[in-house]
Parts: C-alpha cells; sequence; structure tokens
C-alpha cells in the first residue's frame, strides 16, 4: 500500500497490542477496533461500518485484506485506474476454470451447471468465471452505511492465480511461506 | 488403486517407455496410446475411447488422473459403492464457496451471479457449490461411444478440500511435493 504511493492515509484496524505495535513501526495508523466488529465471525462490512464511524473524513476506501499475502502494486494501481474512470466500487477477482455440478434433489443425481457434458469445454475453449478471490475491496462512505461493500458502478481488478491465495487455516499459511520462498 | 482391491485390472495409458516401465514394476499393465490421444490437447474423453477400442472385455471403467496425488482409497471406496447403487457414472467433486461475478458488457460494469451483495453470505450461511476436481471418473462403455464420460445415472464423491490439488504447472508440482511432505 505504502509502495503505491496513492492512498493518503494508511490505517490498520486490530484490537492487538502487538499487531498495533508492527502497524506504527511501519508507518501506518491504528483503527481500535469496537469489541462487536472484532469477533470471529464479524463480517468485513462491520469492520467497515465501525472503521467510517470514526472517520466522518473518508469517502472512498480501500479495504485490503492481510489474509491475502501476494497483493501486488500493480493491483491497487489498477484499481485505482477504475475508480478515477468513475467506478464506485472496485474489488480484486481471480478467473477460474471450474466445471460445475448441482444436485438434483429428490433423484439424487447430478446435473451440469455451466457446461454441456456432450462437449466437455477444454480451458482454451472458454473465458471461464470470475471469482472474488478477498484481496481488496475499494468502495464509498454511502455505499458503506446502505450496507453494501459493492454497489454503484462496479468494477474488478483481475488477479493472475499465483497471486491470488487466500489465507484461511494454518495450512494455508505453510503454502503462502512457501510460495514466497520463506520455507 | 491397488490398495482399494476393487479393480479387476489397473492400466497405466502412455507413449513413454519410462512410464511403461515404472507401471509394470508397480503391477500394473501397460496401454500403449495412439498417436491421436497422445497429444498435449488431446482430450480424456479421447483416452477412454482410445482405450476401450482395444478392450472390448470392459463394461465399467475408472479412469484415475495422476495429476491429483492426493487421491485416498476412502475416495474410490465411496465411488465403488455408488456404482453398487446403480449409478452409471460417478466422478470426483470438490465443494468450493466462490462469489461469482459476471460481466454487463454494454455498460462494462459487473453484476453478483451466485448470491446478494446486500447480505454478502459467510461460508457457514450456505452450501456452496460443487465443481470437478478430476481425480477422477468412473463410467461405462456405452456412454463412451457415445461421446459422453459423464452420462446415464450421475454421482459424486466429494473430496477434502485439502486433498483436491491438480497438477496443471510446475508450480503446482511443487506445491504437491510440499504438501506431501517431500519438500
Amino acid at each position: 500500500m505504502k509502495h503505491s504511493k496513492k492512498f493518503r492515509e494508511i490505517w490498520v484496524s486490530t484490537d492487538s497490542h502487538m499487531i498495533a505495535n508492527e502497524a506504527t513501526k511501519c508507518g501506518a495508523k491504528v483503527h481500535w477496533r469496537s469489541r462487536m466488529s472484532a469477533t470471529d465471525t464479524a463480517s468485513s462490512l462491520v469492520a467497515l461500518q465501525d472503521f467510517i464511524k470514526g472517520h466522518k473524513e473518508f469517502d472512498r476506501i480501500g479495504l485490503i485484506q492481510c489474509t491475502s499475502p501476494f497483493l501486488a502494486v500493480k493491483y491497487l494501481n489498477e484499481a485505482f485506474e477504475h475508480l478515477q474512470q468513475g467506478y464506485d466500487s472496485v474489488f480484486s477477482v481471480t478467473r477460474e476454470f471450474k466445471l460445475r455440478w448441482k444436485e438434483n434433489r429428490p433423484e439424487k443425481t447430478f446435473v451440469a451447471v455451466n457446461f454441456d457434458p456432450a462437449r466437455r469445454p477444454r480451458r482454451q475453449d472458454w473465458d471461464g468465471e470470475l471469482v472474488e478471490n478477498g484481496m481488496f475491496y475499494f468502495t464509498r462512505r454511502h455505499l458503506i452505511s446502505r450496507g453494501l461493500i459493492q454497489g454503484g458502478r462496479i468494477g474488478v481488478v483481475q488477479v493472475e492465480r499465483k497471486d491470488s491465495l487466500e489465507v484461511d487455516n494454518p495450512a494455508d499459511l505453510n503454502l503462502a511461506r512457501y510460495q514466497s520462498g520463506d520455507l
């Protein structure tokens, strides 16, 4: 975020003194999360709502999640370009090529959802599908107040698959360490 | 496959003498792939069609792909149970919880496909979606002849996310080595 040089201020939202110390050392400001927004099940929206309540000065806000360790400046720059073009919310996605199936309940059989089994597509034959990868969400105050992270004119930044890892459990963390050359 | 003890015969389909040697050492029989079915772009269906042409004795066939290194006997056993219950094709899937988006072409904005942005679901709030992971496909001769891997009464075996890695490029291979404790 610092390297992009495009953020007016960088805040770390936490309820941990250790994390707050690290954040301050790195030049970020610290937002002390409310009790309600610091639970294990609190959503990103609740975290954003908690933040804007104490910070009336921001209209545009980018939520960058530390669970996506392969964030790169180029992705942030692309998001900023979108914002300059008038998009209200911009977030990161990954292009995936997954063949999906759905259960037919009474019969307990399965049907293909996004392709024809008589013509199974190869990766090069279709555009795939865009899925959120949780790396970042840029949005605006009035959307957050209305309970939305994504609203208004919505744009996306496509992240390469190799950079899309989302750390969700200890195994993912090891994977991230390995991928970054730390292991 | 050997550990499951449920296969009448185990064949390795290849056009490589090195792979054929390894296969024989491990007790598998070798099917020499035709030129046409051994290209980089040949589909799994073409490989199956190539195999059944020379092997009229098999009605049921399981294609197990060596690109899924975390195959476990329990998954094969589950597939066999389905076959005994009368399913014609059974293949492996993974449950994913991905929020999908689609481009609205003329406007160049994006719309959510499988959820409501005003009520972003948490993982625990929905069933997710089933996607093929390419680990295995059990099917029948008459389906393959008709150009289908999946047809008739279709069932699935759900593979845990940690076992679902599909090796598609050298980075994946390193990931697999790391995950298996080899690195």
